[in-house]
C-alpha cells in the first residue's frame, strides 16, 4: 500500500501518517522525489485499512498495489516519470545521450572522449572510476583520482557526470564528485549497495543483471526507492543466452514491457549488449524507434589502447552518423534529443 | 570452396566442372539461383586448386571460404540478395510487410485477415493451413482445404502467399499452392524437410530455432540451398531465455548479425516474439530501424476466437498505428515499403 | 479424459466406447500398450460425464486427467511402466546399460563396439545409420546399409538395436530392422515424425528437445501415445544453455521431475550431455544414483577416427571403470542391472 | 606466474621475493595457505623470467600458469585440497554433510534443526543471520542477534558454523562468529565483498553465480586468493534456464569439471537447485555419486512457518533417508562421511 502526500503537505502531516502506521503494527518507507512524497507501507492491509488513512491531513490518495514492487510500481503512478541530472531530463518526450569512455585513463583521453560524446549531442557524460572486472589482475579504475578527473571535464564541458559505485562504502565519496551513480549489472542484487545508494540523495542508474528478470530489477529499484529516492533509472544491457555471436542479447522487448510496469525512466545500453563496434550504431537505433527515453554509449578516441572494452567503443569515424541518426530518429517516435544542461551542477 | 559460373554458362560448363571435381574425389553441389548458379564443392582443397578450376570455361569465380556455410555466407557473395516472392521483393532497399492470420480457419476470416493486412501495406499474405502444434489435441489446420482458401484470398487481393510446411511427404502439395515456403522454429533442423523444401522450386523462409545459434540458423539454410535453391529468407522470431514476461526474447541483434554473415534477407517476426498484442507495433519499429528487410506480423479480424495465438494479432484497432508507421519509418533508414506485386502468380 | 479398458475388453467393447464418444461431438485416441488398452478423449468433457462410460462392458475406469498430456500422465496410472525393447526390460527396477558406436561406420567397427558394450553389461546396442547433422557437408550415415550391419551385429551378439529415425518417409524401413526407434533432439518437436513412429509398431525412445521444456517433452511423448503406442522411453540428454565448458548442461534434476510427472521410463545419455569422454562415466554415476531406469553411451574401438562424436566415445581403457559401476551403484539405489535377452527378436 | 614457498620458508625469503617481482615493474601477491604460502605474479612474464626467482632463498618452484585464474588452478597445484573448517575438513577422500536452518529464526528452531541435522550426520551447522532477498519487504534476517543464536547452538552441539555475509562492512562482526564466511549467488561478482573476505582469515565459501560461467566462478575465487586466503570452498547451486519445473537447473556436470580445472573443493547445494523438498534427498545422491566434496541442505522443523524458502527444507520424516544416504553412498565412490569435529573452536 502507498500512501501519496500532497506537494504541500508539512512534515508533521507526514510524521502523522508514519505514526499512524506505526501504531497498526506496520513499517512505513518515505520516498521523497522532486514533486511528490510518498509513504510506503508494510504490515497488515486490514489494519491499514481501518487508519482513514484518506482522510488524513496532507494525503492525496492511498493506493493498494498488487505488483510485488509498489513505489516504482506504474499502478500507484500512472505517469511515466522524469529523472534531472545534474538539469538534464530523462524521460518520456525526451531522447537523452549519455557517451564518453568506458573507463576514465587520463584526464586526456577523458575530455577527448567528452568531447566526441558532446559533438554527436551527448548531454551527460560517462565514465568509470571504479570498474568491477571479473578478474583480480584486470584493471580496477583509478578511483577518487578517476572521480577528479570527471570533475575537471564536467566543469570544462559543461556535462554532468554518470559514473559507477561498486561498493558500500565508496558511495558518499562516489556522491561527492557524481551527477548519477550507477550500479552494475554484477551489483543489481547487491542490496547493501542498494541501499546505500537510495540514501545518497542522488540520482541512480541501475543497470538490468545478466540474468536478472524484469520483475528481479524493478525489486532492485524498489530496494533504492525504499530508502528515499525516487530519482532512479533502468537501464537495459543485455541478458545472458546461449548465443555467442554478440557479448549479451540485449533484450529490446524489455523496454516496452518496463515502461508499461514502472514509471520510471528506461535506457538502453546498445555498446555492452552488442559487445562489438559495428553493432552499437543499429542497436541505437532500435532502441530509438523503440521508445527508450536514452542510451549509454561507449566513445574512445584511440579504442586500440582502451585497458577496457575497446573493441565495443564507437570511434571519430562513427560520429557523424551517430550525430545524424540522434537528430533524425527521435523525432518518427514523437520525442526531441534532450538539449545540453543550461548550468553545470557543482 | 565454391564455384560461381557465369550468366552465359553452359550445361556442358557446368557438367566439365563437376567432373573435374569428381575426378578429385570431391562432390559438386550444384544451386541454381536466378542470376546465377554456383557450385558447392565438399572434399580435399589442396586437390581442387590443382584443378585450375578458374581457368575452365564459363566459370566466373572461385572462392575459398572459411565459414562453415559456403552459399550462404557472404564471403562469396558481398552484395546482400533480393528475393522475390510472387514478384514481390524482400531485400535491401525495400520494407516488405506479410501480414495475415495465424491459422487459415474459414474463407471469411481469412479474406477479411488479408483485406486488414493490405490496408496496412502489406504486399504478401501469411496464413497456416499446417499447424505444428506442441498439444497432439489442438487445432492443427485445415490441410489441403486451408491452402485452397488462401489460393482464392490471392486470387482476389492479388498478395502472393506464404504458408508453412511441415512434413517432407507434403512439400509437393504445399508448393502447389504457395509462393513461398514456410519452415517454421520447430522444423528448422528437421534436415529431411530442408532438403525437400530445397528441391521444391519455390521460396523458403526459414524461421530461426528456438534455441537455435545464428551460426546453426545459416547452416539450416546451407541445406536448402545445396539443394540448389539460394531464394531463402531468414526469418528472427525470438529465442528461449529465462526471461518470461515475453513468449520469446526478441534478439534483434541477430538481424545484423546475420547479413553481416550471410547475402540473404533477413526480416522479423514481433508477433511470435513478444506474444502480446502490445508489444507488436514496438517490435516492429524495432526491427524496422535496424534495418530488417521485413516483418511479418499476424492480424485477425475477431482474436477472440482465433483457433491459434489469439493474443499476439494485432486487430482493426491497430491498423491505423501500424499502416502510419510503415509510411513514416522505413524512410528514415533509407528503404521504401514494398509496392504490391504488378501481376499475381498462378 | 481417458478411459481405461480391460484386459479382457473385447474390440466390440472397444468400439461401443469409440462410438459413444463420436456420438457426443468428440474424438477417441485408441492407445494398445502391452498390458491395456487406453481410451483418450478429446472434446466437451461435461458431455462426456452424461455418457456413463464407466458403466459400459469391458471399461475397467474412467480418470480426469488436469494436465495437458493424459496417456503418458502419471495421474491415470500410478504405477511406472516398463517397456521391453527385443525382451530387454527398461523401467523401474532395472539399470538398462544401452551403448554403442555413435554411427555404424563399418561391420568392424560396429560389431568392434557391440562386444565392448556388452563386456561392460549392455543389453541393447545402440547406433546411428541416419545421422542428423548441423552441416550439410557432414556425414550423413550409412542409410538402410548402416540398418543390415546393425542386424547382422544383433545377429552375432544378440543384442536388440536401437536406432535412429530422421525421417516420417522412413519410419517403415527403419521399423524393420530396428528394436526401438529413436527421436533425436532437433525432432522432438517433428510432429509428423512423431506421429509416423506412434503407428510402426516399435518401441520409441524420444529425446528430450536442446531447449525444450519437461512439460514440452511429455507432450512429445502424448503424440506417440495418441497413435496408440504406449512404449515410450524418454531420454534426458542435457539442455542449452550459457555454460558452454560441456557440450550441454545435463538437466539431471529432469529425471525425478518426469518420474513424478509420467509412468514412462526415464533414462539418460551422459555421452551428448557432457560431450567430453572424461565426464560420461562420473555423469553415468550421477544418472544411476538420482533413479533413472537406464544410461545410453557412445563406445567406440577407435574414436580418433570416428566420423561422429568422437572425443564423447568411451574407449578400452574405460571399460573396467564401467563394468565396476555397472555392477557395484545400481544396488545402492535398489536396482540391478538387466540382463540380456534371453532370445533375439528377428 | 606463480612462486610457490617451502613450508620453512621465512619472511625475509618471502620479502625477497616481492621485492625482486617489484624491481622488475610487477606486482606480487601473498596468500598463505595453511600448508604452504604462495605468491601470484601480475607484469610482464619475459622480464620475470630474468630474475632467476627459481634459484631464489626458501622458494620450491615457479609455475607458468595459462589459466585467467593463478592461485586456485589446478596447473600449479595438482593435488586437490582440503579446506577445514573448525577442524572437519572438506575435501578429497570425505564426504562433508552441512545442513541446517535456511534463516535463523529462533534459538529454539536453530538448536533444533541443528540437532535434525546431527542425527543425520552433518558435521556443520548451516544458518543465516543476513539474508539477501530479491524484495526489501522480505524478512532480512536477524543480524547480529542470529550470529549470537548461532554462536549458542555451536557451543551447545558442537558443530562449527558457515554463515552468509552479505555487506563487506559487516566481514569483521560476522568473521568473530563464523567458522566460515558463505558468499551468496546473488554476490558472487561483488569484487569488493570478495576481497574483504579473502582479508578475514576465515575460510570461506562461493556460491556459483546463478549466471555465472565455471571461469568466472574460479575467477571470484581467485578474488579471494589474491588477498592471502587459500581456504576456499566452491558451491554449486544451480543456474538460470529456461527450464521453470525446478527453481534453478542443477549443473551437475560442473562438479567434475571444476574439480578438474582447480584445486579447490567443490561441493552442491540440493535445496536451492531443486527448490522442492522431494527434489533434495534424488539430488543429493547425484551429487554424492559424481564425486562433490560435500553437501549443503536446508533442514527446518516446522516449515510451513519458515521464513525464508520453507518448501524446499527437509523434514523430521526425510532424516531417516537421508541418514541412510550418508551412510551407505559414500564408500560406493571411495569416500567416508566425515567424522564430527574433536574440539569446537571458539
Amino acid at each position: 500500500m502507498v500512501v501519496v502526500m500532497a506537494s504541500e503537505a508539512t512534515e508533521s502531516d507526514l510524521d502523522n501518517v508514519v505514526s499512524l502506521v506505526e501504531s497498526a503494527g506496520g513499517e512505513a518507507f518515505v520516498s521523497r522525489g522532486v514533486n511528490r512524497t510518498i509513504v510506503g507501507l508494510v504490515g497488515d492491509a486490514e489494519r491499514f485499512e481501518a487508519l482513514n488513512l484518506g482522510g488524513q491531513h496532507g494525503v492525496v490518495e492511498v493506493v493498494r498495489i498488487s505488483a510485488p514492487y509498489k513505489l516504482v510500481s506504474r499502478e500507484h503512478h500512472a505517469e511515466r516519470s522524469t529523472v534531472h541530472v545534474g538539469g538534464v531530463p530523462i524521460g518520456p518526450g525526451t531522447m537523452t545521450l549519455i557517451a564518453g569512455p568506458c573507463a576514465v585513463e587520463t584526464p586526456e583521453q577523458t575530455l577527448e572522449a567528452a568531447l566526441m560524446a558532446q559533438s554527436a549531442g551527448a548531454t551527460l557524460l560517462r565514465g568509470g572510476a571504479f570498474k568491477p572486472r571479473t578478474s583480480p589482475y584486470a584493471f580496477q579504475g583509478l578511483g577518487e583520482e578517476g572521480l577528479r578527473i570527471l570533475a575537471d571535464v564536467r566543469a570544462e564541458t559543461g556535462m554532468p557526470i554518470v559514473t559507477e559505485v561498486v561498493d558500500a562504502r565508496d558511495v558518499e565519496l562516489v556522491a561527492r564528485y557524481a551527477d548519477m551513480l550507477q550500479i552494475g549489472t554484477r551489483n543489481t542484487q547487491n542490496f547493501a549497495l542498494l541501499q546505500a545508494v537510495g540514501e545518497a540523495g542522488k540520482p541512480v542508474m541501475i543497470k538490468r543483471g545478466m540474468s536478472g528478470t524484469i520483475e528481479e530489477w524493478l525489486m532492485s529499484a524498489e530496494y533504492v526507492a525504499q530508502r528515499g529516492n525516487l530519482d532512479v533509472v533502468l537501464c537495459e544491457r543485455g541478458i545472458r543466452t546461449f548465443e555467442k555471436a554478440t557479448r549479451n542479447t540485449l533484450d529490446i522487448s524489455a523496454v516496452p514491457v518496463a515502461q508499461r510496469l514502472s514509471h520510471l525512466p528506461v535506457i538502453v545500453d546498445p555498446s555492452h549488449s552488442g559487445g562489438h563496434r559495428d553493432l552499437v550504431l543499429p542497436l541505437t537505433r532500435a532502441a530509438i524507434a523503440i521508445g527508450a527515453d536514452g542510451v549509454i554509449i561507449d566513445v574512445h578516441p584511440h579504442p586500440e589502447t582502451a585497458l577496457c572494452d575497446g573493441p565495443q567503443a564507437l570511434v571519430r569515424e562513427d560520429l557523424a552518423e551517430l550525430t545524424e541518426l540522434m537528430r533524425a530518429l527521435p523525432p518518427v517516435v514523437g520525442r526531441s534529443l534532450t538539449a545540453p544542461a543550461a548550468a553545470v551542477p557543482a
